[in-house]
C-alpha cells in the first residue's frame, strides 16, 4: 500500500489529452459550485520575485486540494523563476504535484506538475467562455501573449468552440508569427499577427490575456457589448474603467481572486468586494447562477487558478498510468 | 540536473542523529531571528478532523519555506489521520517533502516526511529548553503523553542536558510503562511513571506537553517560579489563567501561533496579541532578545512547528545521501 508511483512529463502525455483535461477542470467546477471540491486559499514563498530576501527572481504557490467527484486529496507546489532560470534555456513554470488516500494517508503518486498547470491553466479559459458563451458554437476570439498559455488556452478552447477567428497581439511580433504556425490546427478560421494591441479587439467575442505586463493595456473602450474578457496573467492587465464598469464579474476562488491577479489592486482599495461579485465559475457549472452572456452585457471572468484543478487532473493520470504500468516506483515509508 | 533523489526512512536514519537534527534547528531558528529564514504561515487542508467534509478523520498541512544558511526551499506537506488508518495499524503522522534549487527551479529531492517531523519537533522543545534553562546543564522534566513526541523531545532534550529525573504522566499508565523502558538511555536518572497528572509537575524545571488532549489539564498553581512550560499539543492544554500570568511567552512564529494550538484561543478573545510576546525562539536564538529564566520567573514557550525546519534537516539529509549514493533517481521533467 505504501509504494508511490512517479511519472514525468513523458508518462503524463501518454495518457492525457487536452479534451480530457477540459472536461476534468469542468466536473471539478461543478464541485466548486455543490461544495465537493474543497480548496484553501494558496499560499506563496517569495524567493525575490518581490521581497528583497532572498535573491531568486521567483515564487512558489503551494496550493492543496480534495476533489470529491474522484476522492482524492493533494498538493500541486508551482512557481514561475527567471534569472539563471531562464539563462538556462528552462521553462518559467517549475511544479511538482503529491497525491495521497484523504482515508488512508499513504502518497500514492508524486509527477511532474509543469505540462499540467499549463493545460489545465488553457482549460480554464475555454470554461470561462464555456460558460459566458452560451449563444454559438463559433466564436472569434483575441489572444495577447503569445507565449505557453496562449497556446494551451487556444487548443482548449478549440475543444469546445470552433474558432472563426484568432487575434493575437504579442510585444514581439516575430512571437506571433510562431504562435500562427503553431496553432494553425487547432483555429478553423484565419489566425491574425495584430501590431497593435487595439487591433486584436476588435469585432471578437472574447478576449484572453495570458501576458507577464504589469501595465493596464486593456482599455475600457476596446470591450463593446457581448464581448467577455478573462484575465490570466498575475498583475492588472485591464483598466481600472472596464473593471469597475463591467457588467458582471465572475471569479474561479472569491478568497485567491480578491488577494492576487487582476481584481487584486481595486479589491485592497475597497472598490471589489464579495459583494461586487456576481458568481463562482462553479455556481454558474453546476447550475446555481444563471450562465450567458446577454448582447449589451460586458462580462469579467478570472480564472486565476485553483490546485484543485492540476489535483483532480493528476487523478486521472495516477489512476491511468497504473492501468498501462507507465513510470517507476518508489516506497518512502520503509 | 533535472533529476530529483528519493529517499525514504531508512535512507534518512542512514544519514541522520538526534544530534544532527537539534544542531540544524538551532541554527535554522537563528536564521529566524536573523531574517534569512523565510517561513509562511502554514495552510491546512481539513480532510474531515473539522469540517463536516470531506468524510476522513484527518488532515494536512502545507509548510514551504526558504533557509538561508543552507540556500534551499522546499515544501512539508503533513498531517495527521485517525479512522482508517488507525484502523490499519499506521502512524497518525503522514508527511512527504520537497526540495528545489531555489535558483534554478528544479525539485532535486522527494523524501519521506513523517520521521523527519518526529525529530524536528522533539528538537524544538530541546531548543526551548536551551535558551531558558541556561543556568544548569542538569535538569528535571517532566513529559505528558508517552506518544511518539514525548519520545523524541526526550531523545532531543538529552543532546543538551543532563536529565537527572524526568517523570512522564499519560492516560494510559501502560503507556508511561513502556515509555520507561524505551527512553531509559536517554536519562542519566530516574524516569518515574506518575499516575496523578499534578504529581508529574512535581519539583521540575521543564514541563513538556505533547499530548491530543482538548482539555486544559494543565494547572496554573501546578506551575512554580523558576519553571518553563513548552506546550507541543494541537489544543490548549494549560488553563487560561497560567497564560494570561506567565511572566514571559515565547513562540517560534507570531502568525501561525496566534491562530493554532496552546494560545489560540485566548488570541481569538483578544486577550494575547502579538504585543503580549515577549520574543520569538528565534530573536532569543540570534542574541537579539535575553535568553534565560529569572528564578522568580515562569515562561511559557511554544514551538508551534515549522516547515524552515523540517526543508533544513532535508536539505542535509539530502546532501549527505547524495555522497553516500542512497536512495534512487526519477527525472520528473522529461
Amino acid at each position: 500500500m505504501e509504494s508511490t508511483i512517479l511519472l514525468s512529463q513523458g508518462d503524463i502525455k501518454e495518457v492525457l489529452t487536452m479534451k480530457d483535461v477540459v472536461e476534468i477542470c469542468d466536473k471539478t467546477f461543478v464541485g466548486f459550485g455543490e461544495g465537493t471540491t474543497i480548496n484553501p486559499t494558496k499560499v506563496g514563498l517569495d524567493l525575490g520575485e518581490k521581497a528583497a530576501y532572498p535573491p531568486y527572481e521567483g515564487f512558489m504557490n503551494a496550493m492543496p486540494a480534495y476533489v470529491g467527484w474522484c476522492d482524492s486529496a493533494g498538493i500541486k507546489w508551482a512557481g514561475g523563476l527567471l534569472g539563471e532560470r531562464k539563462k538556462a534555456g528552462l521553462p518559467y513554470i517549475t511544479s511538482m504535484i503529491l497525491l495521497m488516500n484523504p482515508k488512508m494517508g499513504n502518497f500514492t503518486a508524486a509527477m511532474d506538475g509543469a505540462l499540467i498547470t499549463n493545460w489545465r491553466t488553457g482549460s480554464q479559459a475555454a470554461i470561462s467562455l464555456k460558460y459566458t458563451i452560451t449563444h454559438k458554437k463559433n466564436i472569434k476570439i483575441a489572444i495577447y501573449g503569445a507565449g505557453m498559455q496562449g497556446r494551451t488556452s487556444t487548443m482548449a478552447i478549440s475543444q469546445i468552440f470552433d474558432i472563426d477567428e484568432l487575434r493575437v497581439y504579442d510585444l514581439y511580433k516575430s512571437a506571433g508569427e510562431k504562435f500562427k504556425e503553431d496553432m494553425k490546427e487547432y483555429v478553423k478560421g484565419e489566425i491574425v499577427v495584430v501590431e497593435n494591441p487595439e487591433d486584436a479587439a476588435k469585432d471578437v467575442d472574447a478576449i484572453i490575456t495570458v501576458t507577464q505586463s504589469k501595465n493596464k493595456f486593456l482599455k475600457n473602450e476596446w470591450i463593446k457589448p457581448g464581448m467577455v474578457v478573462v484575465p490570466m496573467g498575475s498583475y492588472q492587465e485591464c483598466d481600472d474603467e472596464f473593471i469597475l464598469s463591467a457588467d458582471k464579474i465572475m471569479v474561479d476562488h472569491v478568497g485567491q481572486c480578491l488577494h492576487r491577479g487582476v481584481l487584486k489592486e481595486l479589491a485592497e482599495a475597497g472598490k471589489i468586494t464579495e459583494e461586487t461579485l456576481y458568481a463562482t465559475i462553479g455556481e454558474v457549472a453546476a447550475g446555481k447562477k444563471a450562465a450567458g452572456i446577454k448582447s449589451d452585457e460586458r462580462i469579467l471572468c478570472v480564472p486565476i487558478g485553483t490546485g484543485a484543478m492540476d489535483i483532480a487532473i493528476a487523478t486521472v493520470v495516477r489512476d491511468r498510468a497504473i492501468e498501462k504500468g507507465l513510470g517507476d516506483n518508489f516506497a518512502f515509508v520503509v
